[in-house]
């Protein structure tokens, strides 16, 4: 069992040092509740919107910036794993999308998000590698980050190569969608879990930037896709306008932080068996599969 | 636009004449409701619970037997497209868990399901070709059956090869699920669409055969995911107790015949775009997943 956090905020455009230690107390509170793992959101050290590469540069570091060196030193502090975004220098160019993974003794483990959302490819280089799966105190955790999620191949590589559970800094926009649904990114995250049987933790931001307004919508499922923990964002129940404001449905969001907390079993992620004789890996037609080229 | 039916009913077990005019009569009523794509169960022809090969051998036809036959001529007849499952008579051994798509003026397209669920696999032999994907005058259509659609790689797929809608025959046998959850394989659906920008019509059997019960969780959705029309069954609200059982929530099923039906803008399947530079098949990086092979 591990008892897995996302520790939800909002972090403040370009203020790197403010937004590591914003993210360190919210680590410590986690920690302090039990939590071995604790994922952080996308670009947690240095906020979203930049208005191009050389802004997003300006607050981007090295794996051993400020950012990175803060999380592998609370990590090792508090006997915990973090998992959390940070924006990283490309000396030959725009900086990536990144995740690092810290955890005690260990070596920082980092990620360039390979599939870009949206205005991302004129900010940011995308990564040329595959999602890293690694043996950490609390189990076998794969990283990968917000629209990674959205391609079925992705999550299907980190789940074969045996992640128990994906940690996934995201950032996800608020947009539209149907009373009585959940936000389609927090649907997309279940169904991956259960079709591969890995748990998912996947910590959102909250607040508005330059105009952009996030989902606050981070979530936390089992092996089978259920939510274990999801913020009231993330829920399919529609909140009530803000009388004050009058303004559209679920218009307004937090800035407050918000940690949710689950329990995992992570040991129901290593059998892929969801009936007698079926088993969601074996079952797969790999041999039909690879005759599918274009 | 194309209006789609999906029509859920209870097959009797072994009895392919009295199961096929049922469906007819079905067929009837949803081509009078304006429907141009009709969608039956999986193994609507047959039922499902076959004690072994042999059984479900003896309610297995070729595709030019009564099942296929009535289906084309009732497509040529009504003008429509209609997409039912079978069990189909192999001369080389088990039968398959196969679905025809039928049409005016056109050849039967049968497809035999590639992933066999649980026990299918002691009863039928699986296909061994991709999921067809073919123009009717209601849209490129792709099929596939049930469990297939568990697998992402299936989806992609057919959703590659240009499928504006994929018809899906299923039988989904009824398991517990949490409170205000729809069934797991109808929040995979929505996931596999949303991610294709697909639509996708999953028509379910009702009733129980031999101990096993299904789902009744039939349901049409858009290319976003989001549900245009489903099942009672299908939905999040979870029924109150048959006040005259005092049985477990949800443990009653009904065996009356229904019929969803959903007007779908099969344009928007054409266009993968979901963001200004965002594109679902675009963004994919293909460089990157052909890099695992395991």
């Amino acid at each position: 069992m591990a008892l897995v956090a996302c520790s939800q905020f909002t972090p403040v455009l370009g203020a790197v040092r403010e937004n590591v230690q914003h993210s360190l107390r919210l680590v410590r509170e986690a920690a302090a509740q039990g939590a071995t793992v604790i994922v952080l959101p996308e670009l947690a050290s240095s906020g979203y919107v930049f208005a191009d590469a050389a802004e997003a540069a300006g607050a981007s570091e090295a794996p051993d910036g400020f950012a990175v060196t803060a999380w592998q030193e609370a990590a090792t502090e508090l006997g915990v794993v973090i998992v959390a975004g940070f924006a990283e220098t490309n000396p030959d160019g725009a900086p990536f999308n990144s995740a690092a993974l810290v955890m005690p003794d260990g070596e920082p483990v980092i990620y360039r998000k390979a599939h870009l959302w949206d205005r991302e490819r004129l900010i940011f280089t995308p990564g040329d590698d595959l999602p890293p799966v690694v043996d950490t105190p609390a189990g076998r955790i794969g990283v990968m980050i917000c629209y990674d999620l959205e391609f079925p191949e992705w999550v299907r590589i980190a789940a074969l190569e045996g992640a128990e559970l994906i940690c996934a800094p995201v950032n996800w926009p608020s947009v539209p969608r149907p009373a009585g649904e959940r936000p389609g990114e927090v649907m997309r995250v279940q169904a991956g879990a259960s079709m591969n049987r890995v748990a998912i933790a996947a910590c959102d931001r909250s607040g508005r930037e330059r105009g952009v307004e996030w989902s606050s919508a981070s979530v936390i499922v089992d092996a089978d896709g259920w939510p274990l923990a999801l913020t009231e964002h993330a829920s399919n129940i529609r909140r009530a306008p803000a009388s004050s404001t009058g303004g559209e449905v679920g218009a307004d969001r937090d800035d407050q932080a918000v940690t949710i907390l689950a329990e995992i079993d992570l040991a129901a992620s290593r059998t892929k068996r969801i009936a007698e004789y079926s088993d969601v890996f074996a079952d797969r037609r790999e041999d039909l599969y690879s005759r599918y080229a274009r």
